[in-house]
């Protein structure tokens, strides 16, 4: 039973979609109000969005690991405002909510993604409900091995959430097509949770195509650190597409092309987003899942 | 005569396409040299780049007004490289430096577009020349009926210049495909200033179609004047698509739309610009154009 739940925008301040959204569901909460939950709304990072940054000091989407929220000597801006959100909505560990829903936005072109950060039956037909209902939604498992408390996602406080992942838009900039398929993927996720409260999920399909993060990779660099390519343009916009043995992933400011070397077929996501730059981050490689609607 | 010419980047801090071409041309000074000019390179704004934003404090590409340059009280970041950019290209009226080309990116789908700042049979025929070599090359001018003393953009330090600015890309990235529209159509730039200088300008089209600039337009907004809409899906990546009465324009949020009142057919460009969120700016609207290659 879900009782509590919380839809979280701005966790980055240039991803605008959550922003407005909330803005629009705050002037009118019969649209995400449901009768088995409470729902509560947060704009985490109103300081960035002020300064049209995806953050101030840090990244406040890696500040939520339990050791993290108890070091008082970390004091940045994100740093202090994770601990405040962790009051609002945790404590992580013994959470006044159940349910977190983070919205996110990205420049790669991923179109609507169902990020899923847990495993198990429940995120199994959460993915089966969504993808039925909205064909074109990808879902994506990011299941990290590591406990819940070690996990660095504002959505972590809770035990159970999902993100919202929407693109391709440029950072600062609300895209009407991106901004609908939030608002419509939020929806049915909220429609879900209902009838799971209410014991009245439907029949749904037996399996449902994923993708599962084995890991990132970084762009071609020299050897004082300084990044010597980009993504190669036949990769460039093909999220969720295979790459197999001599895909060109990129290409040197020198013309060199650098390709796959692996053996098995991969996928790719967040292909050139805009914030992973400040790590180098090209792109994130998964594989291809089927998960059980009526297994774990 | 051109006898220096400049190439500029990182006008923008976040406008990587520009900085990456500077620092590969630095490497291979052969690319961009020609015979009969000098040329120079100069990165811009590397304040905004190092904090990966347009601009620290001001746009950098507002302040080359000469009363703006003269004028020891402005003191901002921008204001004062603004100075220290004029000292080492211009000085504007009197400048070292013949010509400066300017490379832009935009977050909107403008394609590869060639800006001419002035009038003139010299920049007819190079708009003719590049379209020539270029076919997808798209011709905007946005000839202020200012003197040039009164423009603000940075290349009007010099008697001439051109902006080069190729979309779509989100701020702070490199895409593989606006990196080499932006390099090919410079490459053409060079190459038809060479055939001027020389007086080898081959037998060129007649005319060459064109936008020319006639009024931006603001996002709708509440009366506080916080946004209360977006651009509508209809019109977004339509940059240079005719806009006829009834064109819808805008979504609010509550789901109005607001359509074209015009009764003239305009083209917009820069619609949705992450950068023109600053000022709620929309779109820019343009009348369509016939430049004649051999009369001003």
């Amino acid at each position: 039973m879900i009782s509590k739940l919380a839809i979280v925008g701005g966790t980055h301040g240039n991803e605008f979609t959550g922003i407005y959204l909330l803005k629009k569901w705050q002037r009118e909460l019969s649209l995400i109000e449901r009768s088995s939950f409470s729902i509560e709304t947060l704009f985490a990072n109103p300081n960035a969005y002020s300064e049209n940054k995806r953050y101030v000091d840090h990244d406040l989407n890696r500040c939520f690991e339990q050791a993290q929220l108890e070091d008082d000597s970390l004091d940045s801006k994100e740093q202090v405002r994770a601990k405040e959100i962790n009051e609002l909505l945790g404590p992580k560990g013994n959470p006044r909510v159940d349910f977190i829903i983070d919205l996110h936005t990205t420049t790669s072109n991923m179109g609507p993604t169902l990020l899923l950060t847990k495993k198990g039956t429940f995120y199994n037909q959460l993915a089966a409900y969504v993808t039925q209902k909205m064909p074109q939604v990808i879902v994506s498992c990011d299941e990290d091995h590591k406990a819940n408390s070690e996990h660095h996602f504002l959505s972590s406080i809770a035990m159970d959430s999902v993100m919202v992942e929407v693109g391709p838009v440029p950072q600062s900039v609300l895209r009407q097509d991106v901004f609908e398929q939030s608002e419509e993927m939020t929806m049915h996720i909220l429609d879900f949770i209902e009838l799971y409260n209410n014991n009245q999920v439907p029949q749904l399909p037996e399996t449902v195509s994923a993708y599962r993060f084995i890991e990132s990779i970084t762009l071609p660099l020299n050897e004082d650190g300084s990044r010597n390519g980009m993504i190669h343009k036949d990769i460039q916009d093909k999220d969720f597409t295979a790459i197999k043995t001599g895909q060109p992933l990129f290409t040197t400011f020198d013309g060199e092309v650098i390709c796959y070397e692996g053996e098995k077929t991969l996928y790719g996501s967040f292909i050139n987003e805009a914030a992973y730059y400040d790590n180098n981050l090209a792109m994130s490689l998964l594989e291809k899942i089927t998960l059980h609607t009526y297994s774990d």
